[in-house]
């Protein structure tokens, strides 16, 4: 079994990406297991009865939240390995730092990718004009507050940091994919080839 | 109890932003610990009777050091957390990195993280050019060295660098506080806010 | 014992300063053992009858590369610790981040450094246009890939961050060593000077 993370700044185009990625996947033969990270942790939480809406999570104290990351890690990893065949690929798509008001948090901390144990980072990255404008294409309010070229240029570098660091801390490699307007299907082939090949 | 590690280079203004920041958590209510990691670091050694100037540290063996730094963050931590009440604030007055002629010293490497559990390190920064004239104000050799705006600009980033792996190891977040001339009030503002956010 | 890490990309002439590093070492009257690390994991692989040439390493399953740097960093360092007298020095001769098809490989990852427990990271670092042209001069591949301007000088960016993660993680200081054209005399006695005061 294959283990990928696969992160980006909201715009990239990720989403794209990985949907095309997943196709060309899955008529190469791989059973594909894409998991969302924050969807999961969302589950999970509301499972056990500890919140009810996603804006509740900042709000656990942060022994809480690291332990329930650590928790949901764990549980990916095992459902993956639970899955039959040599060519499961697991994608797990997430973020390596997401940007709050109190700060960056890193979406890869040591006590996640420990458990995750993943082959390779995938950080699918845009130019910094192209997020712009498709962060103003967009609605929702978190996207806004990046809307300017210099920061998204900031947030790429800061992106990178974060990635990097997760790498070491794991062991695994980590791959820089770009992903420019009109050109998703070669960025999708990238991240294919190198999954087939890791 | 809230734990916030707070970094920055020399010269860019972090006792002054600091104090502020204590005062305004005061006046709000919280029973704040103000800790100096370097002086209490000294306190210890010198206590263990290890060494009786601060110089002589940098000549103790590697793993002497990391011990120390290790037990040092363990007490800061247990210390912190003996406070009584619920609205207690621990903020570690520290280096995420420290230059030296034998090159770069993580001030916060992962033996020293890992006790400290910060919830957010905050790193303070100011513009190149006001850190320079910060320094030559200053007369000590340390600060000296530091002067001049490239290595200041690359110190930046470095310091940057160190503080999000830290970020990673520990799972705090981090934030990157702008404190230029004469707005310490505000950048001060800014740390408050996030430390009762948070 | 003292244990230093030595890593630079290819072309910033690591191999030069490291044989005039070593020499004034011995010179001076230490005991200096280097290390290839990656010689040193190739000949264990091929001892334990895992693989027969150097391509075949990327191939093993990631537990068992992960498994093997890291029992190749504890004998590295056992093997130093077995050498006798109060002036030896091991150097290893590495890299931070390896670039490869699947991506940038950490060469210090968590679990090698956490061996290794090296004193000091030296990153040799040389001008990007220095480089590219020694890497043009050099027949192999692998160099080839790297033979743009703009690409050494993000590379060289991206080799600084996997350092500083990996000093974060062992507390080891970190240093960059400049190399220029024809000053590799003055490189090497900066990379000594450090060794000794470290």
């Amino acid at each position: 079994m294959k283990l990928v993370v696969v992160v980006g700044l909201p715009g990239v185009g990720k989403s794209t990406v990985l949907s095309i990625a997943r196709n060309k996947l899955v008529e190469r033969g791989y059973n594909v297991k894409l998991v969302n990270f924050g969807d999961y942790m969302l589950s999970y939480l509301k499972d056990t009865g500890m919140i009810r809406t996603r804006d509740e999570i900042r709000k656990l104290p942060l022994a809480i939240q690291l332990e329930t990351q650590r928790a949901v890690a764990r549980k990916i990893r095992e459902n993956l390995e639970g899955e039959k065949g040599d060519r499961v690929v697991g994608i797990v798509d997430t973020h390596a730092v997401v940007k709050t008001p109190t700060g960056f948090w890193p979406g890869l901390p040591m006590n996640v990718v420990l458990e995750l144990r993943p082959n390779l980072i995938a950080v699918i990255e845009a130019k910094p004009e192209e997020i712009v404008a498709r962060q103003q294409r967009d609605t929702s309010r978190y996207r806004a507050d990046l809307s300017h070229v210099e920061l998204v240029k900031e947030m790429l570098l800061i992106n990178r940091y974060f990635s990097i660091a997760s790498s070491v801390i794991s062991g695994a490699a980590v791959m820089f994919v770009s992903n420019p307007e009109g050109l998703s299907e070669r960025a999708a082939e990238e991240l294919v080839a190198a999954i087939e090949a890791i």
